[in-house]
């Protein structure tokens, strides 16, 4: 491998504030931005561009020269050009062998060429050492010094010298590089940016369906059926009292449904006898969005929560309670304790405390810098999921149970929503407790593990 | 150093989508399952096996050979046979010779034998490069798709190249690698998986234990005294009256043992004059869960929070409230505002949520991204936890303080729960404040800053 | 490159429990502290000291020797002594051809001298390899066991292998390595531990005056005014009253000033015409410490919340419900529900609460670990903070709103705390309000994304 002098010249590392030069191809957006935080980072820029006129751009204090002259003065080039402008590069072959080239494209669609960016430049010059970074800075975010985002730069390349050069440049612009290992990671790393929430799509839109749906149910039982056949204006419970009905349905659905999954694929690899065959699509991305799934529940769970705390400050809430109170005392009376209901009042609370201490822990055990510390076998161990969904569905059904079998529940015979959410979780449970009897937990836990299975499997 | 051509070519990237071949020794559980895992990947995967014949249970599209043959189709060998076969290798030495010999094993014991398997298999074949990989990934997680746990594989080794290549394989798969370093990180990453909690022990052994006495005392002091004596039925405390009497007396005591072990390590060194003579062994445990014992604190404070907060809900307290308002309605007569009451209330209320804030701002900083931001001047900053404690203690001793003195505390001649709970917080705060003394803290000061000491050292 | 034999030797990785011989030039108190960690840790210290004779300082099983004759037993030579007298090591130079060194000094001031202590250090001895770490451990903490703070050292150096072998070091120690890159790294490693929150230090001392001076404000107004012209004593308005309209009024003003440097920036850049120039520097460092003020206002919002929801709980609220109940039972009427009152009440609890779960929200994201795990897009897409302040200043008005008009709440002509807190609030929403508008948000964008600006830049 021969290095040319001004490469091995910039790999001595200059114990002065002077910092190398540094070339750059392009001089658009990004490359404008990356320039002038270079310079003022200490570094000498040089800016190959093919006409060396539009100074006015240019940050102050770097020159413009051809490509060629420019690539010539430093050991890094950062090419600041899109991809179909790449093959412009390949006569300057000689020029750019032994330098490292410096990846920063992005592109517009996930997979849109089949090699990324990085590979293809890499395979266009095959003497020069290509290394991917940056592309997930914004020039905006560079330029304006605002970088409140992730500053988190991936690096990736073949070769360790040039990464290493890369990642220097990275650590003095402030930002802190992060080896993603040989240039295969090129792709992942492109297409990190054009990636919005990818886990989190369906749960949201799945959430903020049912939400809507169950938003509309209470209202039209709650205020619209109360307004009409009793006359009351209870327009004011959209702000408080349906969303704390809509909360912990949803809290109590989203988790059943975060391990409904699970119950699917135990019952799909007892039915087929093997794990080796791949679980149908769309149960496989459902599972990979679980913990989404788990979080929105939490966040709604929380909701619920706080609505819940708060019931005493409201003004409805205290205008109700005086109005029993001095009911009672204008008819010299005091009510006995009745100790059914306060065993049921506090029997309910406890439980939703404890189903929600528990859903609070798995949201902990969830915030990456705490799962990275926990180890596998310890991870089963606090995977208290199922735990929390047994306290939160006796919580829903201590406290609804009372609507079951009352008439006044069935407003235009439909079923009260707390009835409504109980369904899946109860299902869920119910299956789970099928499943945990040996003589089903046998054959699966040897068809997982063991990794046994009945004697077809060349179809 | 010798690199066989088939190495030399597998370290070259390959920027074309098919990626290198990798051989396999070993088609039990784990080799199958990562085999397979890796053809999805794009790799090409022969398994090395005494047998050729077991081809169903083999991922299909994967080779099955003898072993010599299979090590000579790759640079990079996973060995997924156990620790005590590794000695059948030895013959094989010649073909393995610069390869990347990868260990993935396990074992049943912490430290079971001397030297890690890794390390081991380095030493029966000199002429390899070993690098430790894959052993915290579970077969059946690696399986199913349904990575929950941790995404961190732990890779170390003394060959840089090797280490490198496996990682990207590690990447390859979708797997975050983490160099660990030379192999002498192995035993450690063997034993990792072996260990479940290993802090958390102690302290979840003795919250249990203490919480299950207080329980029972509660228990018997406020439900079965009542209802013998006063013949009164508060099961229904059960549920949420007991508990929060409980949780805060957990809470503050086990803060109160996060800080003691530091005041007996701070006597023990006054009275040693040196800090160079280790601590007994109980209290060198004790120490090292101190953390651990105060998140189960700020657990069970955080309970105690939600359970008060919930009181105005509960149907036993607004029975108690109207009862108490209807008795005042009907005598005619408006108690005036008690203004010492009103301080009592406010101060123990404002003190617990300041004490339950601090708490939880320590809390955040023992999160493990927040606590590696944190530099050592500023860890000792944020170290609010005497702050937490004094202010745990005041809201305690203003809240229970009125019991001190009542008669009717000592039912059956014992002492309140709260009179329990103070005991060790208040000795660690007295001997705390003390140790504060200029002339305690100067000596204590030097000991551990100055490394100063009495004459004596030489026993 | 020239390795001498002791070198080499080391770097081979000794496969038994025995590890390398490493030597430390200095004895003391990090020097001794450092060698008995490493001597428990299984590796051979020998001392490099003028005098050979204060054995009864040095750990035991430690050799003291002469520094010549110290750094020919180790390959790796830990530099415990101060910068001040490194120069007497140049005589030492051949001794310490090829070998590493390790450079552990601090300084007392930031950037005390123009270049950091370990480029010095590689500076007076070209011919060995530096390497910096260690510097952001404390003795004591290393000695006593009790590393509480992070366990991270900070790592770099331009050789490779060298700095490999200190982090085999440093794992061996029970301390995790990071490796920062080249010697470049060293002045901001050496910088480290002396700062001291560096960017919560304007953000502390701003909430800590306004906070002062809202209490004497709220002071003066409730407790003082009420008890001269009231004559009614609410000094325990101190404990939960005052704190609870302090915190939510800071809250409120900390989140807009998080988002006022931004107005102020888009103002100026519109104004110039251009991003290019540099925002005053008060703008700048108001910017970088948006992210501090923001969580300091989301501790204010949690005060609030729980002085709020323990309302219910204080004695003078329980006595001022009872005292209105009594007074309507002994006039013997009920008052009807006031359907606006509770449409208020309502409203202004469900934004503070959905205001505030958008607050946490955000101060989740902000946690390193999770920031890391968001891209730039979905950063600016959970960039929800504005919807927080529109919800959180909702709130106040329509809480607050009532006092605005009601001539009592202008108590010696001083303007309700309310009406202040909504000062900022109302002026940033206002002002993003008109930046939305087109014909304001097209150039803006131009200037910051499409890199337009007016003709003049060239003064």
């Amino acid at each position: 491998m021969n290095k040319n002098s001004s490469n091995t010249m910039a790999l001595a590392p200059n114990t002065s504030n002077k910092r190398e030069t540094v070339c750059i191809f392009g001089t658009g957006d990004f490359g404008r931005a990356l320039g002038q935080k270079m310079i003022q980072s200490g570094y000498s820029v040089v800016y190959g561009s093919r006409s060396t006129q539009m100074s006015n751009l240019i940050p102050k204090d770097a020159e413009v020269l051809g490509h060629a002259e420019a690539a010539q003065k430093a050991a890094i080039i950062i090419i600041a050009i899109q991809r179909q402008h790449y093959n412009f590069l390949t006569p300057l072959a000689e020029v750019l062998r032994g330098k490292v080239l410096v990846d920063i494209s992005n592109n517009l669609k996930l997979n849109q060429y089949p090699e990324s960016n990085a590979e293809y430049l890499a395979q266009l010059l095959p003497g020069s050492k290509v290394v991917k970074a940056f592309n997930t800075v914004s020039a905006w975010a560079l330029q304006s010094g605002t970088l409140d985002a992730s500053r988190q730069v991936f690096v990736c390349g073949d070769d360790v010298e040039a990464k290493q050069m890369v990642m220097n440049i990275v650590r003095a612009l402030g930002l802190t590089p992060l080896d993603k290992g040989s240039l295969l990671a090129a792709q992942e790393i492109e297409n990190y940016p054009l990636q919005l929430f990818p886990m989190w799509k369906f749960p949201i839109f799945l959430s903020l369906g049912l939400t809507a749906f169950f938003f509309l149910y209470c209202l039209a039982l709650d205020v619209i059926y109360t307004y009409i056949y009793e006359n009351n204006n209870f327009s004011f419970f959209i702000a408080i009292t349906i969303p704390n009905r809509v909360c912990p349905v949803m809290a109590l659905i989203l988790l059943a449904l975060v391990y409904l999954p699970g119950i699917f694929a135990a019952i799909i690899q007892l039915y087929r006898g093997t794990k080796y065959r791949r679980f149908p699509d769309w149960l496989d991305k459902w599972m990979l969005c679980r913990k989404q799934l788990g979080l929105i529940a939490l966040a709604f769970a929380s909701l619920h929560a706080v609505f819940t705390l708060v019931t005493p400050l409201r003004a409805f809430v205290s205008w109700r309670t005086s109005k029993g109170i001095i009911s009672q005392a204008l008819n010299n009376k005091t009510e006995p304790l009745n100790n059914t209901n306060a065993w049921l009042s506090d029997s309910y609370l406890a439980l939703g405390i404890l189903g929600y201490f528990l859903f609070v822990l798995l949201g902990i055990t969830s915030l990456p810098s705490v799962s990275n510390n926990v180890n596998w076998r310890e991870f089963r161990f606090v995977n208290l999921g199922y735990l929390a969904l047994i306290f939160c569905t006796a919580h829903t059904l201590v406290y609804g149970g009372k609507w079951f079998l009352s008439p006044s529940a069935y407003k235009w015979y439909l079923p009260n929503i707390y009835i409504l959410s109980l369904i899946i979780p109860c299902a869920v449970l119910v299956v789970k407790f099928v499943l945990i009897f040996p003589c089903v937990d046998k054959p699966l836990t040897k068809i997982r593990q063991g990794w046994e299975r009945k004697p077809k499997y060349s179809e």
